[in-house]
């Protein structure tokens, strides 16, 4: 199977601590790797954790507050250094264009490649990106600022073939590609073999969901319904649900719910407020909800 | 003797290491808190070394690359996040202006303070802040973009009262400041007694230069003679010689000859190439020619 992996750079919140990073996140899709957010410091937490910086592909910016964005300058500027030729596109909210153009126009002359800045929107479910392998979309989150939330979607896989049939139908090795992508197969006598008899289905496509920074807001349900990994804010503690509900953040037991009601597989929270010097009692206020909780952490990686 | 500390933020250059950090360093001056340069992650250092942030009075930007500059959008937000209520003064090139005022508008909407910009020039040595204790200057280096040195100099202490000499003159207390300040006593019986018979000078005043990024350059020798000491950057080893001249930056030798030409007491190199990935070759170059030299790393402080 192939790669399909989240790693977290960063799952602190607007007050960086000695704990937790600003918000950043890479999505290892067969080694490409596309990045969610980038907070100040970004660039370094990529060192620290071994990342090939070169497959680098794009960079998904969920909204325009400073813990999910200052990151970006000193990114694109090390990248500037060290060479890269490839184009790096930024989907984030159309504001950005004012405040990173500047920024790049004066730091990184006689820069190496080219930056597309790709406007999000606060419409439904919306396609923003595919490849052979791949969709992402992004949906509406509920926030202070407007904000996205990401679904990385792989594709369907190719089925598998049942060795067994090859042999008894002599399937030339040339027909093998179509007959994984769904076609049927006729020999030599003129006889169709149905698709279903010579394959099995290929693995379910995984899906990954990002939501941070949200308000509880079940209208994302049918965007996120049944993935296999749901990273959600929880920025607060029951405790301080006043707090949350203020500023337009999630307590743990809220992100918890959210993910029991989409049936996801496995919840990841995160956005933590930096009035936790830990995080186990948001975990446990999650976990009495939805039981498939972890705590994400710097350096942490999962695979789906 | 009042407090007169550097600390060292990060000493790294343009490409962050795990090493180093990008520039940044303080200079504790009886406890307000000067900031030279402020690179991506300075916040993050300043809490790694639990700095009193709220003691940090202005900042002094040497030119505008992104290596000393990444770290400001980050930090201003910090510091209204938790509620800094005193102007923040930033000395820098004017263009900052352009590139720092838009996201500061953008980022930190109902900022609780107010951010003051003052145009450093690339004029000989120019006085730009002044208190009671303090005077800071700026003077020209020469680099690809324009940038500055800071001298940062104490003013003349007060000069020592002689405890005899009060009791042998019974002067009153209330005209002892008067005499620290350099004032004559005149006795009940109208005769003068001159300052020097009652004290001996003050503490000689302490002073200190930073001078990065820069190319070898001697015409900056009478702006930081005879200093306690000198940080100068020192990005590459002997051997890049070439490098370090079409980068318009210094070699650890060349910052050794301007330590031992302007005579100061101590040199600090630093502004090291991510190249190296340890500084013991720098080093030893650097004290072939000025033994008293160190080299800074990210935590290290000095008294003067």
């Amino acid at each position: 199977m192939t790669r399909f992996e989240v790693k977290i750079l960063g799952c602190g919140s607007a007050l960086p601590t000695l704990a937790h990073n600003p918000s950043s996140q890479l999505v290892d899709v067969n080694e490409k790797l596309f990045m969610i957010d980038c907070g100040e410091g970004t660039q370094l937490q990529l060192r620290k954790y071994k990342t090939r910086i070169s497959k680098l592909h794009s960079i998904f910016i969920s909204h325009l507050h400073g813990d999910h964005v200052f990151g970006l300058p000193g990114l694109i500027s090390t990248l500037n250094l060290i060479g890269r030729t490839a184009d790096l596109t930024v989907y984030a909210f159309k504001e950005i264009e004012c405040l990173l153009q500047p920024t790049l126009d004066f730091f990184c002359n006689r820069i190496s490649f080219k930056v597309n800045l790709i406007p999000l929107q606060t419409n439904e479910l919306q396609l923003i990106y595919e490849s052979h392998a791949l969709r992402v979309f992004s949906f509406p989150l509920k926030h202070r600022a407007p904000a996205c939330g990401f679904l990385f979607e792989e594709k369907e896989s190719p089925r598998h073939i049942i060795r067994e049939m090859i042999d008894f139908y002599r399937i030339p090795i040339k027909q093998i590609p179509g007959i994984k992508a769904g076609a049927d197969f006729t020999t030599e006598e003129g006889k169709v073999v149905e698709n279903a008899r010579l394959t099995t289905p290929g693995a379910p496509p995984r899906r990954y969901a990002y939501c941070s920074d949200t308000a509880f807001f079940p209208k994302m349900l049918p965007c996120i319904a049944g993935a296999d990994l749901l990273y959600h804010e929880a920025t607060f503690a029951e405790a301080d649900a006043l707090r949350a509900h203020q500023t337009y953040h999630s307590t743990a037991r809220e992100a918890a719910e959210i993910a029991r009601e989409a049936g996801v597989k496995k919840l990841l929270i995160g956005h933590f407020s930096s009035r936790y010097t830990e995080t186990d009692a948001l975990l446990a206020e999650a976990r009495a909800v939805f039981p498939n909780t972890e705590s994400a952490f710097e350096g942490m990686t999962l695979s789906l």
